[in-house]
């Protein structure tokens, strides 16, 4: 019988995931079943921009995080697929840093083109899934019928993401804050603070991001605190970097060097949890996010269980393409064309990438080490080979641009590890290009 | 052997169960083992105030929809428990309309007394029911030990609530718009808008307290769009009623009257979902928010399934002695006291509860048909009688009071139906108390 497999979630990784079977289809193999569970009414994860924050209309967690005048942190020849590129998609070579609508619409382009829309479930959520003598049962609610189906599988792939659900931590002080606190998973529209003095907890990519959206559409000021280590960009003048917070009274925030600053919103850049709320112990991923996960054979297979699969649950540097070369690995599992050892050497390959991330000493060689990682997967399918040492090589001098200048660093341009192209430059500088919609960043 | 029930939720309705039984054993009856599950780190469901929204520190949906400075929008004589009266607990009359931390105080008082925390397991979040030979399959996830267990259970009380997953509409131009759009859920500090122009949807209590709590703290306008009709009180001079939402442009909201208003935030006190992710079709009650719901005979026992059974899931008048009302009655059932009948006769009882409520053509109708339901229950247990005539004629005082001055209502004292005191006046007019803690409340 033909074999039945689940994925979850629409977003890059499980379209990654349809795109790989589909891929086997067109060149004639006989492909499982698939039926991918998207609890959103379309495609795209996080990259469907929703103004929902809490619950969705259905009243379940809301997915996204994605805020207004998002803008690609990196350049996107880092995150190119390697069968489909920007060129064929948008016809023309386009500037190295787009923003969120132009990079759905790239997404989305691979996923039409595909012809995968079918094998989606909008609209329904995975609300258990359990290990059970003929695989997997699991039981979904279409939220539009109101109403649930217990269907049985082969396989599970979960791609439902780690960025959708925060870790949110409690100071002192914040039960009688009288202004907004949110998270980073909250956070919509930066306009809503405009003149205002905000607060920022954390250091990575949101903080860096949010901060910056804030500050390009007119906030009063930004208050970075910090843990460990201060982000120690060039920051504008009314931007500030501090020590860890102590506590919050009224409006006023007190840092642990016994500096305060009054503000009027805290905003919560403190990250994401691994959350798995459909699956039970034992299917159930457990880990921080870093670059070698716990559980998971070749980052992708989890080891007690090796016919249910997770992907894109590393610390990113790469990004779709490595979700690509996940998926295609995954699905040559499935297909039988890549044999699983024993689980002894399974759980020995998780822990020596483990002990092999242990030894990276900066982000230059966490960046290598993810490259190798993907590199290493995309050898043993049929997915498109590309030049991982040029793109190793464009996040470091991507790295470089943002020391030079966090405002500025997305001015720059790339050359495809692709095409070969080089991206031009864009018509408006960051700074100054306040309309991120796909008809202005395409303009010429 | 002895039967295990499982009580869901450890609020007012959950607690009314957990001292139902207890109310028993003092009584010398044997009683069933009752496990409590509560997702939330302690007991008090809403009236448990938190800062947090969207999801809580375990990444599951915050059920936490209080905010600060609340205070009974009802006299506290309208739900004072029978067998715990406020003058036992406070040991002195206090004023009608306490506020939160104080109508707190007064529930746990009464669980403290009656030795039930026991009983409760904190911080468990009930994943999964299902119906199975036994019972019921219970599979619930302790959030501190990060692990699932699965237990059989010959019954369960759903007391989850029904104010806690937010009802959401879109609007055009929601998705779009440069201020905050928030569901009442979300809402928290009204200090937060001090000085800004506020738009609430909605004219039911979300709408009518959370506008006038921003009015009292300061903010520069509010706006309440009705879809059906004004709520019509004697509004402040900053404060319209205007014809529904059509759409938002930037921060401009425009009505379907063709008027318009620039506004900082919106306000949805657009309503709550019954919604209860952790049952199955079969198990899930769903109903709208109405005095007689769906399904539940004697409005409380699934008519489908009458091992399980649901606390305060009506439309409520009558709320706290209500619930105990409820929780007596449910109690009696699983310990055999009571009956039930066939089937078909608890099916036509809650057809001809909704036919009766049909017929009801004002809320004094409303409040006089909860009223004689709540008696109903209350005369086939032994929880205490009390004068419900009086009660219902409090409550058509109150909404005079209402009528009469929405800002002062809450200056007038009621008469306990349980003890005949007389409340004496509150120290501070309601307009002028900006302090809400219990400490204020309670000094003379």
């Amino acid at each position: 019988m033909r074999k039945r497999v689940c994925v979850i979630g629409a977003g890059p990784s499980g379209l990654a995931q349809l795109r790989a079977f589909q891929s086997a289809a067109d060149k004639g193999a006989e492909i499982p079943k698939i039926v991918c569970f998207e609890k959103q009414a379309d495609w795209g994860g996080l990259w469907q921009y929703t103004w929902r924050t809490g619950v969705d209309e259905h009243g379940n967690p809301c997915h996204g995080s994605m805020y207004r005048y998002l803008w690609s942190n990196g350049p996107k020849e880092g995150l190119e697929f390697a069968d489909y590129t920007f060129d064929e998609h948008f016809g023309k070579p386009i500037a190295s840093y787009p923003p969120r609508a132009v990079l759905f619409d790239y997404i989305e382009g691979r996923v039409k083109k595909a012809g995968v829309r079918d094998m989606i479930r909008f609209n329904t959520i995975v609300r258990d899934v359990r290990s059970v003598a003929s695989g997997f049962e699991v039981t979904t609610r279409d939220e539009i019928s109101d109403s649930e189906t217990t269907e049985t599988f082969d396989n599970i792939v979960v791609a439902s993401g780690h960025f959708s659900v925060p870790k949110v931590p409690h100071y002192q002080g914040f039960e009688s804050f009288n202004g907004r606190i949110l998270h980073a998973h909250d956070f919509r529209d930066a306009r809503e603070f405009l003149g205002k003095d905000i607060l920022i907890l954390g250091t990575s990519y949101s903080a860096e991001d949010i901060g910056s959206q804030c500050w390009k559409y007119g906030c009063k000021s930004v208050t970075v605190a910090h843990r460990t280590a201060p982000m120690g960009f060039d920051w504008p003048d009314n931007w500030q970097e501090v020590p860890a917070l102590d506590r919050v009274e009224g409006c006023t925030a007190y840092f642990i060097d016994g500096t305060s600053k009054t503000v009027d919103a805290i905003i919560l850049c403190t990250g994401y949890k691994h959350h798995f709320p459909f699956l039970p112990d034992g299917l159930r991923l457990k880990t921080s996010n870093r670059l070698a996960t716990n559980d998971l054979y070749k980052g992708v297979v989890l080891a007690g269980n090796p016919a249910l699969f997770y992907l894109g649950m590393q610390d990113q540097w790469y990004t779709f393409n490595m979700f690509d070369a996940q998926a295609w690995w995954v699905r040559d599992v499935i297909m039988g064309k890549i044999a699983l050892p024993d689980r002894s050497v399974m759980e020995a390959d998780w822990q020596q990438r483990q002990a092999d991330e242990a030894t990276l000493t900066d982000d230059y060689a966490c960046i290598a080490y993810q490259g190798a990682y993907t590199q290493e997967l995309i050898d043993e399918t049929d997915y498109p080979s590309f030049d991982i040492a040029a793109t190793n090589q464009a996040f470091y001098v991507w790295k470089k641009h943002k020391i030079n200048g966090i405002m500025t660093f997305r001015d720059h341009s790339y050359v495809s590890p692709m095409t070969g192209t080089r991206a031009p430059p864009h018509h408006t500088s960051w700074i100054e290009a306040l309309d991120d919609s796909l008809k202005s960043y395409l303009r010429d």
